[in-house]
């Protein structure tokens, strides 16, 4: 068994953006990429992956802005925020940070985002042209996950690949990659949910198994397929004695186990979550190069 | 083996539509829904394919208008076109068929057209709608594919459904929207294609196969679970001494011998085909009622 390292990954491209940030913007005497977040309220787990966003925008060489918002503000005012951010010339993309409170319709916000500055592409017209193979943004999750395949490069094409999970921003997008006519598709894949039956005789058929169940510890060796690809999404906090936090991160997949069988793994921590992030960049600086129209 | 019989539940929905329309709009004194086709050249299939669509629109009581071009018009001369197709407030949806010359991107075209009034589905923001789960406008024949098995009651959620072929009008939007959150979704489905290996393993599993290859015959029995559904989405003219016109149309599957084997199966001709008019139809209505934004 082989780690597929997000990490490694990660920290390699993050490299490769810095030299681009460097050699096409600062040695030209242009400004970096300019990305911003908006937050809105206290949720935790945004805040630390806003503050994860921040710390690597900063490492590249971006310029990096958040906007932060209680979370009684009003649909209205966000829309208003979403509109100034899109005409201001300085940002090249941004990323409104989910999940929003009950009272904002996050799907309006959402298409109200200028697609050419949504750089998480979860914008309509963005996961359309993704469908068709035209040029977007990709999601951050499932580009990640396709640039990590890629990097280790473990191939796709003709492949059995099984997604487990077909929420928006991971499972459906991901399942629609992979089988594209694209260099990083061509894959036959099967999409997995709730109202799936007999999942593990499914899994086990796969040559790459994708899991973004969000349930952990859901998948163990029975569903794994000997020398199988196992990508897994899943992030939870678990309780542990081992750990000066008290707590520990584990993902979907059991990896003590699968580990033991599959032929390459991405640890959690350390696997999917950086790319994610990496992803982000990556689309940034699409962005700054005005390469999506 | 029972028959989907398209044709018999396309004119069960247009007597609905004719309804509708009279009740809706003419006993109100309104004007009928309002749908417009764009046909550049004299491509015989186009050809065949519009009149179709006039002859099913005069049926229910909708008002159709064809735009006819050579097929030299410019680029910009049909981006001018639909310019006055979105502003026409009289016309309540349009469709450009497609294909067009070499010359013109189909791509430049087809998002020109106002996502309100785009009644094929193929604008990128109504494709990315549709993954999202969210109000849009339809592809018409993955439309008119669900809304047949639904009539005839067969369940999908949870049953396991292959797809066999991934263009952008069929396999690829038919295998999102079967997979989807929604009552006529919820299947674990399979997309196969060109890279795909072993197709008939895989077909063999399948509760619904879905067939879009554009390969005539190329689904045989061994390729078809006992008792499944068969729905074959394939058109070829073939050489026939039988019939006057001296051809006859087939499908992608064998449905001489398929049909011993499966539970439904869609015939060919009078299965999708007429669904997909059908399908046309609905969203016209839809457009004309205002019910996508």
């Amino acid at each position: 068994m082989k780690l597929l390292d997000g990490k490694l990954i990660a920290d390699q491209i993050k490299t490769e953006i810095a030299a681009e940030v460097k050699e096409r913007f600062l040695d030209q005497g242009l400004e970096p990429p300019h990305v911003a977040a908006v937050l809105v309220g206290e949720d935790p787990a945004s805040l630390t992956y806003v503050a994860a966003k921040e710390k690597a925008c900063r490492e590249v060489g971006f310029i990096s802005s958040v906007y932060r918002y209680p979370s009684n503000i009003t649909q209205e005012k966000l829309l208003e925020v979403v509109d100034f951010l899109n005409a201001d010339q300085e940002i090249d993309g941004f990323i409104v940070q989910l999940p929003l409170p009950a009272h904002i319709d996050e799907h309006k916000i959402i298409e109200r985002i200028n697609p050419v500055k949504d750089i998480d592409g979860f914008h309509p017209v963005n996961i359309g042209k993704m469908a068709l193979n035209l040029p977007c943004f990709l999601p951050a999750t499932p580009m990640g996950i396709l640039t990590l395949l890629d990097r280790y490069q473990i191939e796709t094409a003709g492949k059995n690949i099984v997604v487990l999970g077909r929420s928006h921003i991971v499972g459906t997008p991901v399942s629609i990659l992979l089988s594209r006519k694209s260099d990083r598709g061509n894959a036959t894949v099967t999409l997995c949910h709730s109202y799936s039956q007999d999942i593990p005789a499914i899994a086990s058929r796969a040559d790459i198994l994708v899991v973004a169940m969000g349930k952990e510890g859901f998948v163990t060796a029975d569903m794994v397929k000997q020398d199988a690809v196992v990508v897994d999404v899943g992030v939870h906090r678990v309780p542990s004695s081992e750990t000066k936090s008290g707590f520990r991160l584990k993902g979907d997949v059991d990896f003590e186990i699968v580990s033991r069988k599959c032929s390459y793994i991405t640890p959690v921590p350390g696997g999917v979550g950086p790319m994610t992030i990496v992803s982000l960049l990556q689309n940034t600086l699409k962005a700054a190069k005005k390469e999506v129209s």
